[in-house]
């Protein structure tokens, strides 16, 4: 999808391939868009483009890809990443749609790719896919990795790549548990919380749905489908998003959300001090299992 | 309001009377409608009928009523009660914009009335009370009594005054620990919990929101004027609404609620074991405190 | 659908029987439960009892039935037809789903019914029929019929069938030009508009949605199925409900609408003068298009 | 708000300073910031920067401004003006909360900054002005200029100061009816319409809102007001976004709009044959009065 979020893809590992691909066309209602060499590719239904690829085998990502407008803004990262002396590789053409990426790995070891991509054009609610189900989301969100250690890897994207760090949720001893950041004005492209399990990469990967009602009709469609909430419906603080958690049968956890703040490039960081993240919701009411805080993928 | 949810009015005893006026004023958006010795009538400002009352000192019920379309349906219920050797006195004219009445008193001692009220139109939602809020609630919707004993006066409510039971949760050994009634067509206006403590008469009072946008709205607003929500938001299994629960100032629990289903007279009651009732909501993802089992007022 | 509207099925002519399936299949999202002789059955999909009949032949009304609890309730009914030299028959098992029945004629020639169904349990949104759309309406709402003579039809439900006529709009010369009739508390559930053709006998047939975001999800779907919406979105002053009307592929006009207005039984009815009815939104902001008017089947 | 939306803020001439004032606090719930040489100064409530402005004498677009980052920004702005010759002239702190700012006109004559503001943190909805009405707009969305010649000031806009030209309305000999520019990922955050009144300098200004349940009661709460909607709600082809316009009582219209789309920076311009522009809902069901398309102000 054009617009806002600027995440593009997320390609996962799943540990059932074909209960993850009922799960996201029947329960989800994504568009299966194609299947190359075993990866299932999924899109929104609004443009074109592909949103999520699963794969099988284990759990997490494989990589995840920003987009930006044209091959020269590639161009220009791929030469500050190899001024950097960050190892990329040219990924053009090599997924479906794709027609510019450079691929790098993150400081922890994630894949990322920046990539253009040739559906350009803007949404009409009104001309849809042909198969896409109106409960579906309008498109991918966000992506929230787990990872050992928060802080190198977000000030690795705001040093060399142009992103800016939205908020900083630390201890008071300043370890960053949790940082969100952003490749242009949505709150967070890519968060990142902490974890302690370094096969793990994956907190959540999130889909925008249009609004509350939206939510609350995908809920149902959920519950319908045999799939449970993990947490929610509430609001988030850090973002200001309202939010639900589902876990899916192939081993990761997605958020379904809307809502989300957007900032000025020029906004300042902030920090917030958090020793203890029991609270995740804005209004109360939700009091989130353990799992949500101690199990990523 | 006239319509589907029978519940016309409760009348609660709050701690602390002027915390608890602030907050349905400022917090919920009722429209204050007259003061009558020490106690402030409230309405959801959609008709000019009162749909609470409260007064100062302690907590819980002091009378709920139940509306009827006229007086006739007043004298057949009274006589009903007399015949059943219920005590029972006529309350005409008593209340702001009540016409007739009959009160007496459930098996486990708390007061109820049945009424007729003087405003009878149905509600124009483009011509509300001139300091109705755009976020207050648009009708009582039910109360949920807490009961040392479920069961007799579910019953009572059934055999003698026409109710029907549309659910009833009980252990393995047949103890019911809640029972849902109505008197039309709407799942519950009178519901009923268990609970051990005799001077409790109140689990929560419930107000109807109009949809599940309009439930989001009101979760911001109450969460800006400093309350939080208790559970929610989510969906109920039984009735099958979409709710919050919020603790007020004045110590008592209501209820937000939208969607809730409504049924034939004819449709059986539904009985569930429920030695546990630990999951409030049909999709998962709400955890409820404990405070939400073992408190009521 | 248990409950409120007590509106149970219509079943309808329509020019192009293919077509029309194919309209409320896909566009509009019901389910299609069986066929027989020639009459497709479609239901809403949160029950399992039918809503909507078609079959090839025309336009309009072929009958119509409201809901009642129990074979007692249509056995009153018949005795009282019988009372009124009215003449019907009994129509017991001789539709899907359906018990007791008996058929009438309107004074106008209209066939209805009083039906009672076999599944009488309320609605869980979490557990719909398996080929249900999310976008599917909830309910049947009410029927509008087009007569050459309103007043006598509507004072028939009247004194006849303890209808209760909620809203009259008449000319300045006392001409019923529209009538709003009710038989539980719900604003309508059978309204009739006058027109001058003989042959016509509808003017739309309406389906509950949940509320405006169903409402604007739906205004996406059936557009994206190349259908387009004759007037709205609005809100209208009689009933107070949210509306659109839609021209189906069949030659009849389908209403979706939310929020409709409840009243008491004791509720009087309402005469308003309207010479002209040109606004159809108390919003203003709807300029509705001459066939709207002019134009039933 | 800080944000996707570029336009920060509208000053306009209104014909009852009195009465707008009243429309805009408490028909569409604004905050009023303050007052300052009879110029009065509002905002939606969820950070403290103004979006509107209003002063008594006539009507239409004294000026308004396109929000920039920092003053690095207005200084590259202005320095791009003062080579293409266009007369500038700084506006540093000259409005509430506005830190920098640089003004000029459009070559049709009509004021446009660009303005650096204070108030640069992200809006949570838990945390509004206290006067901030839960039904206000979230945001200033966008501004549409009514002019002679759209074209050169599109093209302006986009040659000049690295605006893109989303979308091109033109009749068949290629006179442009319509642009729609943006200067970031907003679908429009200035558009034109073709207008034959030198005297007349805006079409109407649009205020962001939440979601279409937004809009609704947002209607509800107009009408109740005494406005009336001018026409809505639908569904615009151009930028996909839901839309009603009220004409306030000083003499301008405004639009309500919700689920505008977003674009790329790359996403090339779509160029619409409309020689006629009767259809302003993709679903259909809105005719437009003859006023939305002949009068501007």
């Amino acid at each position: 999808m054009t617009g806002v979020q600027k995440i593009e893809h997320a390609h996962l590992a799943v540990q059932n391939l074909e209960e993850a691909t009922a799960f996201f066309k029947d329960a989800v209602g994504l568009v299966e868009l194609c299947e190359e060499d075993g990866t299932i590719y999924f899109g929104c239904g609004l443009d074109s483009n592909y949103d999520l690829a699963i794969s099988d085998g284990g759990t997490g990502v494989r990589h995840f890809a920003v987009r930006v407008p044209d091959v020269e803004t590639i161009e220009k990262y791929e030469a500050t990443l190899e001024k950097e002396n960050v190892a990329c590789s040219r990924t053009d053409g090599d997924e479906p749609n794709q027609e510019y990426g450079v691929r790098f790995s993150l400081p922890t070891g994630i894949d990322m790719e920046f990539v253009s991509v040739s559906d350009r054009n803007y949404r009409h609610e009104v001309d849809p896919a042909k198969d896409r189900s109106p409960i579906a989301p309008i498109d991918l969100d966000h992506i929230t990795l787990r990872l050992l250690d928060v802080q190198p890897n977000a000030v690795f994207l705001q040093d060399v790549l142009d992103f800016h760090i939205s908020d900083v949720r630390e201890t008071s001893q300043g370890f960053w548990r949790q940082a969100f950041t952003r490749f242009g004005d949505y709150h967070h492209d890519i968060a990142m919380f902490s974890g302690s399990n370094r096969d793990e990469t994956l907190h959540h990967l999130a889909f925008t749905m249009r609004d509350i009602g939206h939510l609350k009709t995908f809920c149902d469609t959920v519950a319908a489908a045999g799939f449970e909430v993990e947490v929610g419906i509430g609001r988030h603080n850090a973002g200001s998003n309202l939010f639900i958690y589902v876990r899916g049968p192939g081993g990761n956890r997605y958020e379904f959300c809307a809502e989300a703040a957007t900032l000025d490039n020029s906004t300042a960081t902030a920090y917030e001090d958090r020793t203890s993240i029991d609270q995740v919701s804005a209004w109360g009411g939700i009091h989130a299992p353990k799992s949500f805080k101690s199990e990523g993928s």
